[in-house]
């Protein structure tokens, strides 16, 4: 069986949170599936010298018009969340968690109920409560969740995930690898549909 | 009818290049037409802090993948020009020195030859002899046009350009209003197209 497309993203990327809604249906079409790898998109922007794009002249103004004009092109709810950016580390542990004890179809789940909190609500996951209350919403036990990403090997499970990212060159979110081919960004998906059907060009 | 649509792009850009080769079909087949922008993103980049994209840690190499990858996709000729970034005044000022004393036609057509010769062939066109010697290939006087470009009304005008695409929040290139609904970059087109359709969304 072919491997899965591996999907990068961070929890405070409203292009994430739009990649997120469609990219398991575009793998399903051809016969694929997809891994998950939510990671910190700080340290990428420490190599490459971005920051968060509201906050950018000229740049910001357009891309808060684009995540709803995105969000509206597909009939997906989008909300901006504030405060915003927001450090994703708590869901982002909470994760791997749920991929390393329980499942990837859990961590899946986890991961779709976290941006729909965020960009489905505007309301920020960021601190461990929040990330709790996510998972009691679909029936993880919150003080579970809570004590388990206080550990250092699930910590230490992050920021490896992270490293390995940017080692890869992931430097956006999302970003996408198709056996190995990699796209940047949401507006992106026509091309990895069209990278799949083709078999590349 | 309806206003044309507004194409701004540099002619050091490889994403402008590709955007050149496709947007005056694309209007066509929703009954419009294109009005040409060329102007200097340098400009923009200094509002913007962003620099040209072959020179940034990590998105450099993914970039300098995806302009061939984006060519090869519908068979465009593409090579980098070497040296790489360029600035590209002298054709900017022939492009609106042909506009006022010939024709919009005319001063696409040069558009045309300028970036066949950058990105089709890999060759620069900064200085003004290589403005020239395109504009000699579509058979415009060299000596005209070197003379033309060196005039202070012509300079005038592309920093008027250049203000007004700043001053409109164009910060990249291509950057392409639709009736005032602004889109940015390359991989845009097939939502421009669906925006034509639609008559937005």
């Amino acid at each position: 069986m072919a491997p899965p497309l591996e999907f990068y993203f961070d929890f405070a990327s409203p292009y994430g949170y739009l990649a997120s809604l469609q990219i398991d249906a575009i793998a399903a079409k051809h016969g694929r599936t997809v891994s998950w790898h939510p990671f910190m998109l700080g340290a990428a922007f420490k190599a490459t010298g971005q920051s968060p794009l509201p906050d950018q002249p000229m740049r910001g103004p357009y891309h808060i018009r684009d995540f709803a004009r995105s969000a509206r092109r597909f009939g997906a709810p989008f909300r901006m969340p504030s405060p915003f950016p927001f450090v994703a580390l708590a869901p982002s542990r909470a994760f791997y968690w749920l991929l390393e004890e329980r499942d990837p179809a859990a961590a899946k789940r986890y991961a779709a109920a976290v941006y729909g909190r965020v960009f489905g609500e505007g309301r920020p996951v960021g601190d461990p409560a929040a990330a709790a209350e996510v998972g009691a919403a679909i029936g993880i036990d919150p003080a579970e969740l809570t004590g388990a990403i206080q550990g250092t090997a699930i910590k230490e499970r992050l920021r490896r995930e992270t490293d390995q990212a940017v080692a890869r060159g992931v430097f956006g979110s999302p970003f996408i690898f198709v056996d190995g081919e990699p796209f940047w960004g949401h507006d992106r998906l026509p091309q990895i549909e069209e990278w799949l059907a083709r078999g590349g060009w």
